[in-house]
């Protein structure tokens, strides 16, 4: 089977970082280039983190681009101090990384993406961990893509649980909820990986300490980054039992969706800012009855995902000893 | 197989009055009595409408009992403007039915539901089409309820998709959500059936033409006051393309769950005035890793269910020729 090719949207980002170590790790994928978000952090320190990380997994050949450095419906994107307090100030748990050899490239995230519709089509899984902002911008530059990406499988959203910004939207849909709504009303095979599953899906220092006895770099630094992130999960009282796998259960869902039970659904964001409820995903009552390639995912099997997500993990945190 | 002992909990209501045809014709159940609840009418009209009802179907047998009044949280119920726009004045669609010679048993319905939960156990389909202050008014006075009833698929609420009195909120939950939560989070073995399959099985003038044909006052009688329904979703502009079948679902659903895909989920019902998402039912978060035995249908098969309850409708409407 010739292996899928693979883009990751991230706004490294702890758990971006996670989705990056697993999409670099897993045999049946082939990463061909990571695109820059704005969210947890700025977007260049998401480009220049994503470097970081792929130096220290020994992927240097991933190239990375700069993507959109705000919302579409704003000029300018501060970091949150709750995103600064959950990822570190750096984004990466105010761990210090080498800085990459690599620099990022000169073609826009945008573009790239365009390019790489047209070149692979139904062979592109392509993986949003931050806003839509990006794909909403090629689908509008070129409307082809929506129907050209063979799978999109983002992570964001909240159907059937509350959201984590209010107790109607999530952090990655919260935003950007116009490009959202964009994406969800256009883009073809778009599956939502949401707080539904995500809260399902923890870890815990007991993994991470398995890292750490790795005695490799790689072990260290990314069980650094991940403490921060579950002492971040405890102090702020966000889950107690451990930190979520948001993006890389996104990743993991973009190449095995048999990790997750999906309904078909057509959905909506709703972005009115007046409605109360700003950054919702929710089923469109006027598509009820028509046929739909937009999927939630609605239940994991948290054991299975979580023992492979640590296997993988394992490997390529050995793999690059140095 | 011995017959399930069902008891239905009616608003009646147009499509409470399809509900307890549908539980009066199915040859799988033993309808052992009809709760009133107050909603789409007062509780009082709700018990004449379905005494007049079994009568109209030949199923004078069928004791009913009058539940609690006014919700929880209040001493008083008015129906509203909507309720009487969709359901009409007297709840059926303004239909003249003969008055039954049956009068309301003297036993309240909350008694009799305890009493039938602890005589029937496991072999109990208890089906509550309104609001769930029977319900929980049963478990709070006899704890035990909770555990003993076998099966309660009830018609309420909307996790996928918008409500239908706010964008979070579903007419039945609405009208006592303090309830509602106290209900789902007690009662064992609760299934929801909400606007998320309910808005996708719609009965049209076509279904109701064949009613008619059949030449008998019961045909007649259900073909008007669903008409009225049928024109009600049309001019209020709920859904043009037909009326939505929501109580019969869930009676069809208690019967035989495979008329939809459920997904098992703990969930809560939000009453908090002040919080904007006032009668949501939504997964809680905090038992999201636990097990339950709450479900809340997601798909269905609308074909099958619809060709179903039409072929059961024209049973039961046809066997009470006069």
């Amino acid at each position: 089977m010739a292996l899928k090719k693979m883009i990751l949207d991230l706004d490294t980002g702890i758990d971006d970082s996670l989705a990056l170590a697993y999409a670099v790790a897993d045999p049946n994928v082939d990463l061909i280039g990571i695109i820059s978000s704005y969210g947890n952090t700025l977007v260049t320190t998401a480009a220049q983190n994503s470097l970081n990380l792929l130096h220290l997994l020994g992927a240097d050949n991933v190239p990375v681009f700069i993507g959109e450095s705000h919302s579409s419906t704003t000029d300018h994107f501060d970091v949150m101090p709750i995103s600064q307090a959950i990822h570190g100030k750096n984004g990466v748990g105010d761990v210090l990384l080498a800085t990459s050899p690599q620099k990022v490239s000169t073609q826009s995230g945008v573009d790239f993406l365009i390019e790489a519709a047209h070149r692979y089509q139904d062979e592109l899984i392509f993986i949003p961990t931050g806003p839509l902002t990006n794909l909403t911008a090629a689908i509008k530059k070129d409307p082809d893509v929506a129907h050209l990406i063979g799978n999109t499988t983002l992570m964001g959203g909240a159907l059937t649980v509350p959201g984590n910004v209010t107790p109607f939207t999530e952090a990655n849909i919260h935003q950007d909820p116009e490009a959202a709504d964009f994406a969800f009303t256009h883009q073809d095979n778009l599956t939502m990986v949401g707080l539904d599953v995500t809260l399902r899906t923890l870890l815990t220092k007991k993994e991470t300490a398995a890292w750490r006895l790795l005695g490799t770099t790689a072990g260290e630094k990314y069980a650094d980054l991940m403490d921060f992130y579950i002492d971040a999960y405890d102090k702020l009282n966000i889950d107690k039992k451990g930190a979520a796998l948001h993006d890389p259960l996104a990743v993991a869902v973009g190449i095995d969706p048999s990790y997750v039970t999906t309904i078909s659904l057509a959905m909506r964001v709703t972005y009115d800012k007046e409605s109360g409820d700003y950054g919702r995903t929710i089923g469109d009552k006027s598509r009820l009855l028509e046929p739909t390639t937009t999927k939630a995912a609605v239940l994991v099997d948290t054991q299975r995902f979580v023992n492979d997500f640590q296997n993988l993990m394992l490997s390529v945190l050995n793999t690059t000893k140095d």
